[in-house]
């Protein structure tokens, strides 16, 4: 893409209402844009990397055997009176009314259609075990909300719902997502690390977040530095193996039982990005979504739910990963590889060498964002590391006259000269 | 994907609420599920559809050289206050109040918030054509759903805008905009000609719909055979070439005055699934969204949206594409490209040719759905035909031993005994 004919506005002043690093960054970089509170529009280069974390989650949805599907946005309150929630559900969610005065509401979660669409085409033992999952926009009507997409209204989730007909079944499935999310996150280029948490209005009795570690981080969280190397490790982890291995946020901790020695127990603060819940029948009874069993008698399956903040991971991240300039993208969900910097595009010997760079890498199919605008070097350089790809191609007329460009690593800092056929291998690798 | 591991509910009895060919076979298919008035869930095979169709969407959005990004679906009614919209939108608006009592609407279409981001990013004529597109959920409070998803109320929509300094630039982008259209829905196998339509509740100057031809329609199209010729040949088309073409929605048509004679004058079913409109400056002017010339005196740009029903077309396609079998999918954008079906799974030779092709071609990357059920060779075909996938494989234990399967193309119903190396060629070409 070149940045003289995409939509990217790029702010030089700091927008006065954002509080921390990546809803100043975010609105910096012209990846969103507030419309109302707690409600943003994703402009072009904040949609990628947007798509670029659902692909991920997807990904490995699908690998662990999950069937996507989508629910809708708006739903009737007749589901959640069933299960009780209309009532005991707090303002946080969204109700309305449509022209017929019947109550609608906005679905902060999908506990109850779920069940509802497995009541109606599932009968029997044979078919019961079953993963669904969607990735939709969610709304929670936050009585103050702050922090861009980190604590927004309108949100992007992943939500999965699996069905058993044996506690045993139903443990392994939670076991398997577990899993799901360990690799989900080490993709991202972030750690997370599962903690205790309080199931709230989900309700069950077993439940663990994901919080990925950040110095800017929301809350703080106590865990076992044994937890985090078991779970950064990239294998598969049986959840047993960490009965053992405390961790807990905040509200969890208390330092009176907690059984961790001092010199293992780390501190750090934490972003919540995800949570698992394995709550037994509670959904399956309330709507009564039971199936014929091997032996002829019904039986309730064992349902789980588990939560991945879309929306809240593309800040989440950035928490996670910028510097005093800006963003500094993993590779794996960088909205481009790679920002060509023309640094004068008057130069007929620069402006060639550039754009046949970039043509080069967007044949290969490699992400390129070209910026070919008529600007100063100072101000393209200040862009590119605000929009933080993770490698600059930098073009300027004294080096391209001997076939030379500079490469920038935006983690590292480290630059290279080099020669065109170096850097673009380099890239292309 | 392996049948008896989907989640795919296959209804053996119409259901009663059903009343058009598309919604019949799409709850039939376990493609969707009405969760209440007008709005869907979508299954995981009738999501793969929808996701085919947003895919060719895209891709002919992108290739016009427009910016894909995303806009929520709740949103204030400042911005409609300032349009005029948000009293003069009838009641299929959904209007709502947050916990604050402030007013929100779930939007319908988006002029008004395209063009506040416009506005507050764009302030010179050398930044001012640009066009931006979203994919994303809409809703429209009709007053009495039905037909599925043809006539619902949670709809998924691609809307974009384009954004011009003069009029002559707009014209060019309108004329962009609608030769993207004619490719998007060539390359959905289906027929669809651009007619004269009503600007309705967007307003403006020029405006056309495209209609998709189906004997099942939902209304009467009246249009000269040469621009049906025109339109369909896959080449660009220059807008100045239709100006004596007559095409006109039956509100719009009439008898007396209709320039073109009985002999070319067509009359047929269609369904609309894209509407494109040219409206100047309506919206940039009611917001003041003003840019500087290039003479240093302020313009308002002119601008055109673009809308196409994306989850409208599942069905709209299906209208136009089914027999009484089933659904019949044009192959760009059908689940699944294969159906294997092995008629005896409890047969050993039968099982391991079903399973080798399957695997085979789900190596190859082809898309393929593999019925494994233990179920009659009747009940599979039925659900095969239902289906629609352009072609079937299908296993049986006399064939097996002979190394020899059937195809069966699902379109012209033409059945091939060929041995399972030309079957899988024939599949992977």
């Amino acid at each position: 893409m070149k940045l003289s004919q995409y939509f990217l506005p790029i702010l030089k002043e700091t927008p006065s209402e954002a509080q921390i690093a990546s809803h100043r960054l975010m609105l910096r970089a012209g990846m969103v844009c507030q419309s109302s509170a707690g409600i943003y529009s994703w402009l072009p280069i904040g949609l990628r990397v947007l798509k670029k974390i659902e692909a991920i989650v997807r990904e490995e949805m699908d690998k662990a055997g999950c069937h996507e599907m989508l629910m809708p946005t708006l739903q009737s309150s007749e589901l959640w009176e069933e299960s009780g929630r209309f009532e005991a559900y707090g303002k946080e969610m969204l109700r309305l009314k449509d022209r017929h005065d019947r109550d609608l509401l906005y679905s902060p979660t999908n506990e109850e259609l779920v069940t509802d669409i497995f009541r109606r085409y599932v009968t029997s033992y044979k078919d019961s075990s079953v993963c669904l999952y969607q990735i939709q926009w969610k709304f929670r009507d936050e009585i103050r909300p702050r922090f861009g997409v980190m604590r927004g209204r309108e949100f992007l989730m992943k939500d999965a719902y699996t069905f058993d007909l044996t506690r045993e079944e139903a443990v392994q499935s939670y076991q398997s997502m577990f899993n799901a999310y360990l690799r989900t996150f080490l993709r991202m280029g972030v750690t997370a690390i599962p903690v205790k948490a309080d199931p709230g209005a989900i309700g069950g009795d077993y439940s663990q977040e994901f919080q990925i570690l950040a110095k800017t981080g929301e809350s703080k969280v106590f865990y076992d530095q044994k937890l985090l190397e078991i779970t950064t490790e990239g294998r598969e982890v049986n959840i047993d193996e960490l009965k053992n291995l405390y961790a807990a946020a905040d509200e969890m901790h208390d330092p009176d039982t907690c059984p961790v020695d001092a010199t293992t127990l780390s501190e750090a603060r934490g972003i919540e990005v995800g949570h698992i819940f394995y709550f037994g029948d509670k959904y399956s009874k309330a709507l009564n979504a039971k199936v014929m069993g091997p032996d002829g008698k019904p039986v309730y399956p064992e349902m789980g739910s588990y939560g991945i903040g879309i929306s809240r991971l593309v800040g989440g991240i950035i928490e996670a990963s910028h510097d005093d300039k800006g963003i500094v993208w993993p590779e794996s969900v960088a909205p481009y590889k790679v920002g060509i910097i023309n640094l004068k595009i008057e130069n007929q010997t620069a402006k060639n060498m550039a754009d046949d760079c970039y043509e080069k890498l967007q044949t290969a199919g490699v992400e390129v964002l070209y910026d070919d605008r008529k600007a100063s070097a100072g101000s393209k350089f200040a862009s590119m590391d605000l929009i933080g790809l993770p490698w600059q191609l930098i073009v300027g007329p004294r080096g391209a006259e001997q076939g030379m460009v500079e490469l920038k690593n935006r983690a590292t800092g480290e630059k290279q000269d080099v020669s065109r056929e170096v850097a673009l291998n380099k890239l292309l690798s």
